[in-house]
């Protein structure tokens, strides 16, 4: 059995392609750890997804679950390890299953959360530290909390947050807040929020539980103490492409270099659509018409085969 | 009163633009003629734009155009003749206002229905011949009718009338079918398609109706005749961008030559995003996207000036 596309995610950007590749009766193969990425964790209800005026992210990805579903789509939840290429087919082994055979592949498996690297917070994961304010947020009712980040992540995990917590610290290493100024306006209507600038958070320190945490003031060196009970770390995403080696170029991010029409890599039939990309721009629409781009751009690489 | 970001068009790429370019609070004016570009016309409903499993173009549009007008961004329904760069400036000209100033525009006319400029054409405008089966299949119930294009759109535009019309030839310039392949299945299905490629249509013929076209057949140059009571051209779209002039660069469709990540022109300031760029892909998705892309690159060019 040979594929003609092996789609790797089940956000966004994989569901488009998905659908797209359907409709050319492509023999599709989608493989995914579960459904919605990023999507599925957005901490407040999304308003830019055009044709939903406000929709949370949980019910957008079923939304895009069930339209996928419809389609003749095979789906595996498994987990890629690897994707090798000899002559002109692609193998892709997963956990469960060794070399399955393919004739291009469109990745689309996202971004993971990045981490701080510091003292503190591998241990007290679960423990008062958090990447998804939406999974974890109610546990920190009339709390206080970090959140760790300036952007958007970090301000929509701050306005989540406002409804549950007393009070909340915002952590920004840069000189400048980068968040949406809406998101910077609601925020502020909260009255809940502190925002700090160029401070470096240093050491999460606590006991069963997170207690404080000690950040380093950039301008003058000081080192300070923050009580909080929580910290939402919001300092951006690495691309989750580790399954893809020398068949194409990365940068810093582990982002995968493509052609910004096409969306291939420097590998021919091999496309990378969404976040996992170096494209500057992340939005659940950017991804999706990704995918449908990746997804064409594939159909004509076959066709020409 | 000088905009932020003049949007043009009102389709899928110019109303994504707009609720992007509105969540970053700035001053935008969006200048159309009219809501929906060819979304609205779509001959068939809408599978494949995620969330939606099954919806038609004009229901589509409609939370679309609810969706942005649920932004801050100011409306007016007009037609744009002219833009041109003064100093940092862009300048805007309509029918009914001169030189209205913004910082930066984002083009998204979309593209308009590519004529036959055969005799018989333009005469029978309306007496037969139509650009849109959405619009005007339902005035041949029963009857003959021809489409001309083998696309995407000529299938779309057959399905549709198939619902209506008693017989359909489908024809076909070059040498093989270019519509997706579930396309061909389901008008297939219908059995009342006839399928004819390589073939030049070259006069439409009637009294006050199109009673019959003349076609050459190219792979023995014979002329043949066929009775038909209908004509719907289906040959591609030839973008909308007479009012710029000088500040792009256009191919031979007067789509407008931009960079594939930013959707920036030649002109710095200046985007196209959608139809009217020379973007291979021309889906309602990829439209949505470019139209995000675009006004996230608008925004930070103004943050930087």
């Amino acid at each position: 059995m040979i594929y003609d596309i092996i789609i790797i995610g089940g956000g966004p950007a994989g569901i488009t392609a998905g659908i797209y590749g359907a409709r050319q009766n492509l023999k599709i193969l989608l493989i995914t750890k579960s459904f919605g990425g990023q999507v599925a964790e957005k901490a407040v209800a999304i308003e830019n997804y055009p044709g939903f005026e406000e929709i949370l992210g949980k019910d957008l990805i079923e939304k895009f679950e069930n339209h996928l579903k419809k389609q003749k789509v095979e789906i595996k939840l498994d987990e890629v390890l690897e994707i090798k290429k000899s002559n002109s087919l692609f193998l892709v082994s997963t956990k469960n299953k060794k070399d399955i055979q393919a004739k291009t592949i469109i990745i689309a498996s996202g971004a993971d959360s990045r981490v701080l690297n510091i003292p503190g917070e591998k241990e007290f994961l679960g423990k008062g530290v958090s990447y998804c304010a939406v999974c974890d947020g109610i546990l920190f009712t009339n709390k206080t909390v970090a959140v760790i980040g300036g952007g958007n992540a970090g301000f929509e995990s701050a306005i989540l947050l406002s409804n549950y917590v007393k009070k909340i610290y915002i952590l920004e290493y840069g000189s400048e807040i980068k968040a949406d100024r809406i998101n910077q306006q609601i925020l502020r209507k909260t009255n809940k929020a502190k925002i700090m600038t160029n401070v470096a958070l240093q050491k999460i320190v606590g006991k069963e539980f997170v207690e404080s945490i000690i950040y380093q003031c950039l301008k003058d060196g000081k080192q300070k103490t923050l009580f909080v009970d929580g910290v939402f770390v919001q300092i951006g995403k690495n691309a989750t492409t580790s399954f893809v080696k020398d068949l194409v170029e990365f940068n810093k991010q582990n982002e995968i270099k493509v052609k910004f029409e096409t969306f291939e890599t420097k590998t021919p039939g091999l496309f990378v659509a969404g976040d996992a990309n170096v494209g500057q721009y992340k939005q659940i629409i950017t991804a999706c018409g990704e995918g449908a781009k990746a997804a064409l751009s594939a159909y004509h690489y076959i066709k020409k085969q």
